[in-house]
């Protein structure tokens, strides 16, 4: 066994309490093995600063799209149907496996830059990002992404058959980094067919199945119309909303359906930067952490964001949340630091997002000496509205060192800057 | 004349164009000369490098209280008004002039390190201010706050020739970088003669008159029910709606307000952090902008935002705009990136905002060779979406460098960050 220390800086404890301590790490386990006093801690085989700093659990990136960071700033401004229908698809048609590699990659460092540890993450051409996942140290829950509308029957039964194989094929692959879900897009871009060969074909596979619901007025509106019932009662119907099945967005929601949600288990990511640009709407994440649904949080691609930072994100959360609620007292610091550590590792099933003994040894550790970091009155009031991805120091993901002092070990920045500029700027001109 | 010269980058120009441009500056009038091909321009006796980077006009936080930077993260998740009576008010009431320095340098700072070279500031002990800002370099408007509710009539008249003699005393101050207002705080914390003696006082010191208004419905029903008449009709009848004047906030205007504000060409700014994080609502910008008001961007203080980033407060207005319209295509990129510039510099009467010939040499160089920078299809969309004040390689006010490679020139960044960390804990051990 040799061992990592991260030595002389605070710590983000479980129940979110901050103590003066060391974390010490089983690298080859990829496990914390103790957290406390610096003096009760065996020496480590090898040291990481934290002076001055705060270490956090690694953020857990709940939903998105890597490789879209190829169209980051492409197309702005346009609601979510015309944005996707004119800009979006076209330029994704477009796209080449060599593409969604270099898209990938540059999201992965733009994450592990912001300590960001996992991600789950739903596309097309899995095997690619799985070799950026691969190569970067990161976790992630991966998923090809299903959509048969507009397909005749053979092509769509091939495109669910294509998740399932993908699941399938790479659900521990990364010595056991990667983990995947069924991925069916969501209810109004597939047949109910294909939404229970879905459910099923996961079901044999032993994974979870992820989708997008209820995420714009005007997704809700066809499937009252056709099925007679709200989105998340048709899901339910369905056999989507499972235990450890988890699905972006739950903006447009009733009470009844976030009924569904408490009794099912299934998880809601919560994306509020995503629904703010594309005017989705203001989803109840207060209400949904009162019934107790289990709530991660997630940039979505940054083509809708159009960052991957998850402290924005978090910030982002807590001021929608209250204007949500018309309280400033809702979605409090708290309530954003839990959602993007636990609530999401919870909700995508890693054993990440603490730093406590026996759980995966994904952590971020943030420069608190800033001025915008000054005074720190409340250091989890500064996580969830003052810190910014760029005060990350390091990075460590399942015990690897991912980032030290800023700069990237597992990816050469400036290659994935430049083959990702060139490719984007390529991509644009054949779409 | 000494001149400094920016080279090697691309410069955002007034129509919000981008081109590959140097920029030239005569350091003694704080001019921009020239901005044009490298080809063309005389050489600089200095020079500041700009490659890799765009050039853009200095960010104008145009409504804020710098030194409530000591109560960041001091108090959040709880509504205005009790968040002010519980909180903010019993700390405020122990600030010595010392703190005001010490928190207003902190502020600055972070100011100067997020591209940010102008502000607005409203608050007391406004000597200490102005010695901070001299010292930064930073171009300000300052005032003192008058609040008259719970006073008597003596104290009250007091409190408003405090805020006239501030005006007077200050304005042109450090090289004429500073300018002054009267400020009364709003219509609900002040009294009708002290409204109007307001008014009267910044008409002889020849000043404008800065004041919140609209902030929360909570403040516009004791208006119309003592006045009889909504919020900005009443100010305007007092005087306080005049070409040159502005107001922070501006959250619950009906229509006839926002006629009220276009005739009169008095400027609204907008703070969608603090209205967020209060949960005090959303400002119709795009309402605002479609009827012609100057709307300007500020962050408000730090404990209600909780930092002074500007790049922060452009994204967030984009993305609160949309809401509020209900529409993707509202308030987009280019409208929050004019906020910021010569929205904020036109609403507070700064010559800034702009990179032309005459304008005040007032620029930030921004460094766009960044992984959440990449690829750059837009860079107007990522000054709104995407860039962080982390960003900001230099910042130039007045035709002086304040900060040069991240480093701040003009005052000790970690002396500023000590003094106002143990005075904050100082503070609230006696609040």
């Amino acid at each position: 066994m040799t061992t990592l220390r991260i030595t002389g800086g605070r710590v983000l404890l479980p129940d979110l309490t901050v103590e003066r301590a060391d974390v010490l790490v089983d690298r080859e386990a990829g496990e914390i093995l103790a957290v406390g006093d610096p003096e009760d801690l065996a020496n480590g085989d090898e040291h990481l600063s934290a002076a001055g700093s705060l270490v956090i659990p690694g953020l857990v990136n709940a939903h998105g799209h890597a490789a879209m960071a190829l169209l980051r700033g492409y197309a702005d401004d346009k609601p979510l149907d015309a944005w996707l229908q004119e800009d979006i698809w076209p330029a994704e048609a477009e796209l080449t496996p060599e593409d969604v590699r270099a898209g990938a990659e540059l999201a992965i460092i733009e994450m592990i830059k912001s300590g960001t540890t996992a991600f789950a993450d739903m596309y097309f051409e899995v095997g690619e990002i799985v070799a950026a996942v691969e190569a970067s140290g990161m976790r992630a829950r991966l998923g090809h992404g299903i959509v048969t509308v507009g397909k005749d029957e053979e092509a769509a039964r091939a495109d669910v058959e294509e998740s399932i194989r993908v699941a399938r094929e790479f659900d521990g692959s990364a010595e056991g980094r990667i983990s995947t879900a069924v991925m069916p897009h969501s209810l109004t871009t597939m047949s109910e067919e294909s939404l229970v060969r879905s459910v099923e074909g996961a079901r044999e596979a032993g994974v979870p199945v992820h989708f997008h619901a209820n995420e714009t007025r005007e997704e809700v509106e066809p499937i009252v119309e056709e099925h007679g019932v709200r989105p998340l009662k048709y899901a339910d119907r369905l056999g989507l909303l499972e235990e450890g099945n988890f699905l972006a967005h739950g903006v447009h929601l009733d009470e009844r359906e976030i009924g569904l949600l408490t009794e099912a288990g299934t998880g809601v990511i919560h994306c509020p930067a995503s629904n703010m640009k594309l005017a989705s709407g203001m989803a109840p994440v207060q209400r949904l952490l009162d019934a107790g649904v289990s709530v991660g949080l997630g940039t979505d691609g940054a083509a809708s964001n159009n960052d991957l930072d998850l402290f924005d994100e978090m910030r982002d959360a807590a001021m929608l949340g209250k204007l949500a609620a018309d309280s400033a007292a809702a979605v409090p610091a708290e309530a954003v630091v839990e959602m993007s550590t636990t609530g999401s590792a919870e909700a995508i099933g890693i054993g990440s997002g603490k730093i406590e003994a026996g759980a995966n040894a994904d952590l971020a550790v943030v420069d608190f000496e800033k001025p915008h970091l000054t005074p720190a009155h409340d250091p989890v009031s500064h996580l969830a509205y003052a810190v910014r991805g760029s005060d990350v120091r390091h990075t460590v993901c399942d015990g690897e060192v991912l980032m030290c002092d800023q700069e990237v070990l597992t990816l050469d920045e400036k290659e994935v800057r430049e083959t990702a500029g060139r490719r984007a700027t390529e991509l644009v001109e054949r779409a």
